[in-house]
């Protein structure tokens, strides 16, 4: 029931999606563990079911590694922890007792549930990732980065590590539930300029880490100006100085905003020796590869048939509001109930709906809006029975 | 209608508590644009109230520079942006305006509105305070440190600027606004743990930054134990080094939870030259002076004749939770409304509750569980027409 559909309207989709099942076995099992474990789970492995979806930027070599091995280090992380998700007593016991009652000094256990350890996990494979990706794009001399959206479902949970500017959101009967928080250049400003405040040698010179209203020119020197550093959400006024006129770290505004004036996104995968155009200056080190993790559990909400969890790059989101996908989800489903293959239409339908129609040489919605020129890719995966797959 | 009283229960108390309109005035009238301004205001001050807590610790010195300070700091940062708060045309004007259609290179101007100069201002003088009292304090030899949450009431908004962990909530007649956030080793632990992970040397090899679930020992080496780092908001596994067996940055749980095992806060004002007992590692590094700014905006509201703003230091809310203090005070208002004294007695009563009864060698509250040890500062501001008082 779910499908991926790519828009295809540039000449390289820079787009990949991944989707299978993850077998999580233990590593070590004890021998007088075995049995506890057996009683668990009828056989020695744990099922989870993986989809993800990469957006590529500077060429798709970055977005089609990270599609060929984060489920892989997704699996290796969670096998590394596979105790603590499936044992009755794991290691340093997860449950809120303390461990060590005679000994004062020894703080009660805090309460750390298998979610927590599924969480870390998560956040560990991305970074692992990272390397991956790193050391093959060393060996085969490519370049390239791309962001990384992934959901996994694993007992009863649905996770999403988002790290870049794709989206999931899940289109319940009564309610859309966020899964997802982009990072982008706007949203990561403070943790950008405050690495550019402790580390000034990362801009050689050649960028301001001051937030400006609009860019500085050369008359503009001696006058008042607004501008934010990295502790301020609020705005104050300094008297432009000559080196407020190099270009900002962070300029630009919503989809215009740039880093460095190259990438459009503040965290992903690759990009390790991303050099701004025409200088020596690393983009790297202000990116991050760390996803922010969102946890749905099943067990909190009952789940309708037509409920569904929409996962998509930035193309479909760059037209389309939450509402208005929500929308499009509800009245489709409903429209098509009797229609086995109605997920993966839907997904076909979500992208042609953000390509919209070629008007001359313009690409328009329905509605006459501009239509997105970027890739689309989009996830529609079925909640209902979720539970009975496993 | 404002009063802050204090428990008195320790020897010394290190509460402090200031409250005062502030007059802004402008610094540098242009005659032409004198006009403009007597119309907007028919003085040529604009008046704002404020009110502020400061929990000091390591002695009450800073809370008391602090209590001092502050108010003078907010007033001279806001008459340096006092064109933008008044002027009909300030200096790169806010409005969402582009500055220079002429020029394709100029980006659309940001909308940055008024309150984002004010609260700009609010986080500037928190940082312009927390130097004079590192100059007081160097001057006068004199050490310790304080929390610091403030209100300042300024054209019919509420800006409550929060650096530790007081609290701040706005008790309104359907419902609870929390107007501040909490500052603790816990709440920061991730901003903690990157800094000691960026600068390793800061901990002098005498902490770790990891988090564990309890403090471990020698005979936990070789064993596997969860842990978090700096990118983590959930959990891994990693096997104990002798290095972990060193004292956590970031330890304790709660009102337990300790910074480099000497403060309970990770923001504030002063401690310039804190060092860790029998080390030569500098606290301040890691802490923060910049406050959260919260706002309210009372065009956006019908304030009825008992909404009042709460402002009160740990001492208070380490016993009471948000609803306990908004029952107190709805039902004490609601039996008292014909005491033109009310407010201030809402605040003593406030502050009687939390030290509760003495019974033996404990103090208790009515429910019999334990008491507040700490010092116990409350404000009670009532809200209904602030606006007239301007």
């Amino acid at each position: 029931h779910r499908r991926v559909i790519n828009a295809e309207k540039s000449e390289f989709n820079e787009d990949q999606a991944a989707c299978c099942q993850i077998s999580v076995r233990r590593r070590e099992p004890a021998l007088e563990e075995d049995q506890e474990w057996l009683i668990l789970c009828s056989t020695q492995f744990l099922i989870g079911y993986y989809w993800a979806l990469f957006d590529g930027h500077g060429g798709p070599e970055a977005a089609i590694m990270a599609s060929n091995y984060l489920h892989c280090c997704i699996r290796q992380k969670l096998e590394e922890v596979a105790g603590a998700i499936t044992d009755a007593r794991p290691p340093m016991q997860l449950s809120g007792r303390c461990v060590c009652d005679s000994d004062p000094q020894f703080v009660e256990e805090k309460h750390i549930q298998v979610e927590d350890v599924v969480v870390g996990a998560l956040e560990n494979a991305f970074q692992e990732c990272d390397e991956v990706i790193g050391q093959e794009m060393e060996a085969t001399n490519q370049t390239g980065g791309c962001t990384a959206l992934a959901a996994l479902y694993l007992q009863g949970k649905l996770y999403v590590a988002n790290a870049g500017d794709s989206r999931a959101i899940l289109v319940l009967k009564d309610s859309i539930v966020p899964m997802s928080s982009e990072f982008t250049p706007e949203t990561e400003r403070q943790r950008l300029q405050h690495l550019a405040f402790l580390f000034p040698k990362l801009l050689d010179g050649e960028f301001t880490r001051f937030e400006f209203p609009r860019r500085l020119k050369g008359d503009d020197v001696g006058q008042k100006v607004l501008y934010r550093d990295y502790f301020m959400e609020g705005w104050g006024y300094k008297l432009v100085e000559k080196a407020d006129l190099k270009y900002p770290l962070v300029h630009g505004h919503g989809k215009q905003a740039r880093l460095l004036g190259t990438l459009a996104v503040s965290r992903g995968l690759g990009d390790h020796h991303l050099k701004v155009s025409d200088t020596n200056i690393e983009v790297k080190p202000f990116l991050s590869c760390i996803p922010k993790v969102n946890v749905f559990d099943f067990a909190l909400h009952d789940i309708k048939e037509d409920d569904v969890l929409i996962m998509a790059t930035d193309g479909l989101w760059d037209v389309l509001c939450d509402k208005e996908v929500a929308h499009m989800v509800r009245s489709f489903l409903a429209e098509n109930r009797t229609n086995p293959h109605r997920f993966s239409e839907l997904a076909k339908c979500l992208v042609c709906k953000a390509r919209g129609q070629k008007r001359g040489h313009q690409w328009v919605l329905d509605d006459s809006r501009e239509a997105s020129y970027d890739d689309i890719s989009v996830f529609v995966v079925p909640l209902h029975n979720r539970a009975k797959d496993c």
